[in-house]
């Protein structure tokens, strides 16, 4: 047989072979760093055996395959250290993860002494350096084996494959996994790993089976690549907006409160502030939005019209029970009132509270619009993941002649609010369209969709845009343009979207008046310039690790006068400051200059003013900045000027390597 | 027997006169206008008869109680004509009340025709000029007689009266009353009468009772009198917030979205987020407040603790069912929330969040806070009694030498908020303190109640305020200085309240560490600086009619070009209007500058900048306002300096009469 190799070159020989001795046979380095081989593009077990003609590609750590196998072996050293040391805990499933693997395990939880151990339990195993051998059973064999080893969450597992399925296992010394592979041939080279969390996590992922114990870890081929992991995550740690932002006085929650109800405290609260008023004016004075103030709930009756209430009650707070007999009537004949989870038909009605022209069209509504939904406990997370959030929320009602424009300069507004934060770079851009499997999800029919989409393919290939496209992610009423991040720890969520709705102005019996004196039903493009609040803030505080643009800083200033006696010169530099709208504090305490400075660096605030007595008398302040360290003394109006001049401009102002500081 | 009169002069006679003779004997002129007679001091129908020594005054229609005998006459001639022309009505009640009268009839409900022929039959009846004939049945007899009328509601009324009584009806023609009086001796003396309105009332005011029909009407002894009553009663409904509001599209309400659950239009959401950035910047930048942003729900577990579960709950909305069992445990087991009636616990955790320093106090925190009541649709009426709300929240957390201090500047600023608003002139000051009848309702004890209420007392007069205390209006946990003022129909509210807590924060163990180190308990004020928005912005409508101040007008100035060909300049001027931070818009139809004028004029606007060729040449405006006419011709520049000046000061222009005005 003749085996074409990546390089082009071909191998010979005269017997099947398994791609490890193929690796062998090639170079005993190559054996040596071999994870997996690729057979005709397809992955497979080093120990596959060859034995016809094919293009093999040997793949290494360096490859994404590669890492796969090597840290999901990793992951077997682990499920082996665990029951070496913890022979009551029960093995489920341990796949490789991006940046490493996890391991779930039914057994008590652990602390980072008991990871310790664990470490250093499978650097044993790793030192020994048993060989991985495969082999298979039958289905029957395989549950007798995995019921006499107790290991029921294995057997359950089996069970589901078909009765003729051959079910492959892999046994390093005494341990012995079920499990598809492929895998390196021993455990040996693994050099650099690291246990790096551990938490609970429900069977199968399900809140109904047992909480079950997840170790998390990561291996590396070389300890220089470990050690800059574990520094990233490090970073990454004090990047989470859900520690930082806590850590920074910028929220809180509370138990009695519940969770997905983060509490604002004062510096969030300015940093919120800062973003929705920037908003509200961007919209009313500079994009046309005229603004409402509808009311958080709303009787069924409403949710009946837009149908919220057929496709997404389960998501709504209800007020009190729903006694609601099976025809959707009141048993007890008092009305159902609701949380709103959206704001659309609060706006249709301000539209519809006069009759409106052609002239009038488009009708561009903003609203700064607090939403609740009813989601389970176990899915709440600090800012991203609430029960209770406000958006810069909005309504477009055009023409058919004017949808395509109007859609097109939503994506612009959209993107220049991510620009100014400096966030664009960050995002991807995601076509949600319906899921033609699951019509009875949606209004309306497959025709319909196809046409919706279709246009909105054109409006977005017209701009130019990259975007993906995935089904079944639509709104129930339209496909959306939804704008894409991801937090610190590579966990993707919707930032912006941008919605076209073909439904609903009909349900609502929306119009307009054309030349004609013709009503004509409108087109409706639901849309956010900035999406929510919450989870703005949380995007900020992981893109900027805390350290914010002047303009957002709930503290821009803090005077520090460096004693007792240059209190008034500071009241009188901070009262200059405030008068020119800055955000700014006088630090009047009996400490040293050294200690407030450095105080004032741990709170990440851009500017620190000096003042003594050289100041004083000149008028003049001492700058120093998170940017550029000491910016020299100035006269108290230049400095003005300047941060004045950054504020208004939104400037992101970058900031000097720590040695290029002065 | 000697009757001693009002100026001292005194009547003898030798027999029982009624006084009503009295009257008569005194001279023909008072008879005539004689409504009722008070015996040492006790109101008494003109038919009493007087049998032994008193003192007599003969009231007239200028006494309040000869009013009230007055029109309650009228009141049974509007229910005579009702019965002429609606035999089958059924009378119920119908009182004299201030300015007028109604009387509830169970029948179909009237439209403006249908009054004006009862007024046609009424003023026939008057014409005739029937004497109001007094007599008094028992009981039974006066049931059935009731019966025989087939008049059910009173033959109810009179079954609540005891089996003794010997009970008053007063006859007119053939048409019954059964009723208290007191009432003029016919109906002739009646000159000048009006039905106002109809509306429907609840049998004894219960909702679960039949709807009746209810008619307004008034009477005076003057045509001139009624005429200028009819003309107040004209401008209070032209200032009537729920109708104007509407009018001038500030708000709406949706069947289908609910009662008391208003919709601000944009005109309307632009007023009230010109007072809530007012109200925000003036207390962080000029009062030291921080600024927080708390969930608008919690778990039942808060409420619990604030004892708002205990003394509230029947106000709050609950999501979902509540089922509790009888120990205040979760049946299901889940989570009980409930919108949130108030801001104190929230902001009280905040508070907690890090620990206090008496360094720190005193502690103000301040909130634009939406809130949520659970009340009766009944009660619901336009932007005063709604079931959300949005207000001025707040809480001082200070040490006990700081509360007297804080608490008059919680005074002075509402103050301060009233008068730059103009509304100070007409509110009053209650202190509203707690019921020792029903201590039950309320958190401690007399003695604590006695302690605070005095230290309120001791503040307020230390201030040198006018206040009225009333007993039963306090909060469960503290005293209140409520802050009072009436609407157009004369039905007072609370618009602000300033409030002393001296148990909450036992109850959510707050402390703050005191210049010995050692923890200590603070004192708590509840406060706002202007109440609730949506009352707020109700009474801005009520009092000026709709004609705002100009920085509160949510369009400011309108540029009326007086042809096509100046829509260029029209459009520079507004550009640099807008620049400028004025609500400006442009009016730029085909329309003829005379209609455009008098649109803007409707539209209540303080300015308008008319432009044509003149202006354009000079860059110059010629300004119309609100205030004074035609103000003449201006460049530009003056213009916005002259405006801004007046929006920066929150100046309230004063208008010229009609007359004054070029």
């Amino acid at each position: 047989m003749k085996v074409t190799l990546k390089d082009g070159s071909f191998k010979e020989y005269d017997q099947p072979m398994s791609i490890y001795d193929i690796a062998l046979d090639i170079s005993e380095g190559l054996a040596r760093v071999a994870c997996v081989g690729e057979i005709d593009g397809e992955t497979k077990d080093l120990r596959t055996i060859v034995d016809k003609d094919c293009t093999l590609n040997i793949l290494t750590f360096d490859s994404d395959a590669g890492k796969k196998a090597y840290r999901h072996t990793c992951a077997h050293v682990l499920a082996q250290a665990v029951k070496n040391l913890y022979p009551d805990a029960k093995l489920t499933i341990g796949p490789a993860i991006d940046n490493g693997y996890y391991y779930d395990f039914d057994m008590p939880s652990l602390d980072r002494d008991a990871l310790d151990a664990i470490e250093k339990e499978m650097k044993k195993i790793i030192k020994k350096g048993d060989r991985l051998e495969r082999y298979t059973l039958s289905k029957d064999e395989a549950i007798k084996l995995m019921t006499e080893r107790d290991e029921p969450y294995k057997v359950e597992m089996i069970k589901e494959h078909p009765d003729t399925d051959e079910l492959s296992f892999y046994q390093q010394g005494d341990f012995i996994e079920f499990c598809a592979g492929p895998h390196l041939m021993s455990t040996k080279p693994i050099k650099a790993f690291k246990l790096t969390a551990s938490s609970g996590a429900y069977w199968r992922g399900d809140e109904h089976n047992k909480m079950l114990t997840r170790i998390y870890g990561t291996a590396y081929t070389k300890k220089a690549d470990l050690e800059e992991y574990l520094e990233y995550l490090a970073d990454i740690k004090n990047r989470d907006h859900n520690k930082l932002g806590r850590d920074m006085d910028l929220f809180t929650t509370v138990d009695v409160i519940g969770q997905g109800l983060p509490l604002f405290m004062p510096k969030g609260t300015k940093m919120i502030q800062k973003l929705q008023r920037w908003i509200e004016d961007l919209e009313d004075n500079e994009w046309g939005y005229v603004r409402t103030r509808t009311p958080l709930m709303a009787k069924s009756d409403l949710y009946k019209i837009s149908d919220h209430w057929g496709h997404y009650k389960e998501g709504m707070f209800l007020l009190g029970e729903d006694d609601e007999d099976e025809n959707g009537n009141s048993i007890s004949g008092r009305d159902i009132f609701a949380l709103r989870p959206m704001t659309c038909p609060f706006q249709y009605y301000v539209y519809k509270a006069r009759q409106k022209s052609y002239r009038d069209l488009p009708y561009r509504m903003g609203e700064t619009s607090t939403l609740f939904r009813n989601e389970d406990s176990g899915e709440m997370h600090g800012l991203t993941r609430v029960r209770q959030f406000t958006i810069s929320e909005g309504h477009l009602i055009c023409t058919p002649e004017q949808i395509a424009d109007e859609f097109k300069n939503c994506v612009r507004l959209a993107k220049y609010c991510l620009e100014t934060l400096g966030l664009e770079e960050d995002v991807t851009y995601r076509m949600s369209k319906w899921d033609p499997e699951h019509p009875d999800k949606y209004l309306g029919d497959a025709e319909e969709w196809d046409r919706v989409e279709g246009a909105m393919r054109e409006i977005l290939d017209d701009i130019g845009m990259k975007y993906t496209e995935e089904a079944g992610e639509a709104a129930f009423y339209g496909p959306k343009l939804d704008i894409q991040a991801k937090n610190v720890y590579g966990k993707e969520d919707t930032m912006i979207t941008i919605q076209l709705d073909m439904f609903l102005a009909e349900r609502f019996d929306m119009y307009y008046i054309d030349q004609n004196g013709d009503k004509k039903r409108p087109y409706i493009i639901h849309r956010t310039s900035l999406g929510c609040y919450e989870r703005t803030l949380a995007w900020l505080i992981e893109k900027y690790a805390g350290k914010f643009p002047t303009w957002l800083c709930p503290e821009q200033v803090r005077v520090l006068p460096i004693s007792d006696k240059y209190m008034d010169y500071a009241q009188s530099v901070l009262a200059e400051l405030k008068k020119n709208g800055i955000d700014a504090t006088v630090d009047g305490r009996s400490e040293k200059i050294g200690y407030k400075i450095r105080e004032a660096r741990m709170d990440k605030l851009p500017y620190m003013l000096v003042v003594g007595g050289k100041e004083e008398e000149a008028g003049l302040v001492s700058v120093r900045s998170r940017f550029a360290g000491d910016e020299g003394q100035k006269p108290l109006a230049d400095f003005i000027n300047d941060i004045c001049q950054e504020i208004r401009t939104k400037e992101i102002r970058k900031e000097l390597p720590e040695d290029e500081k002065k």
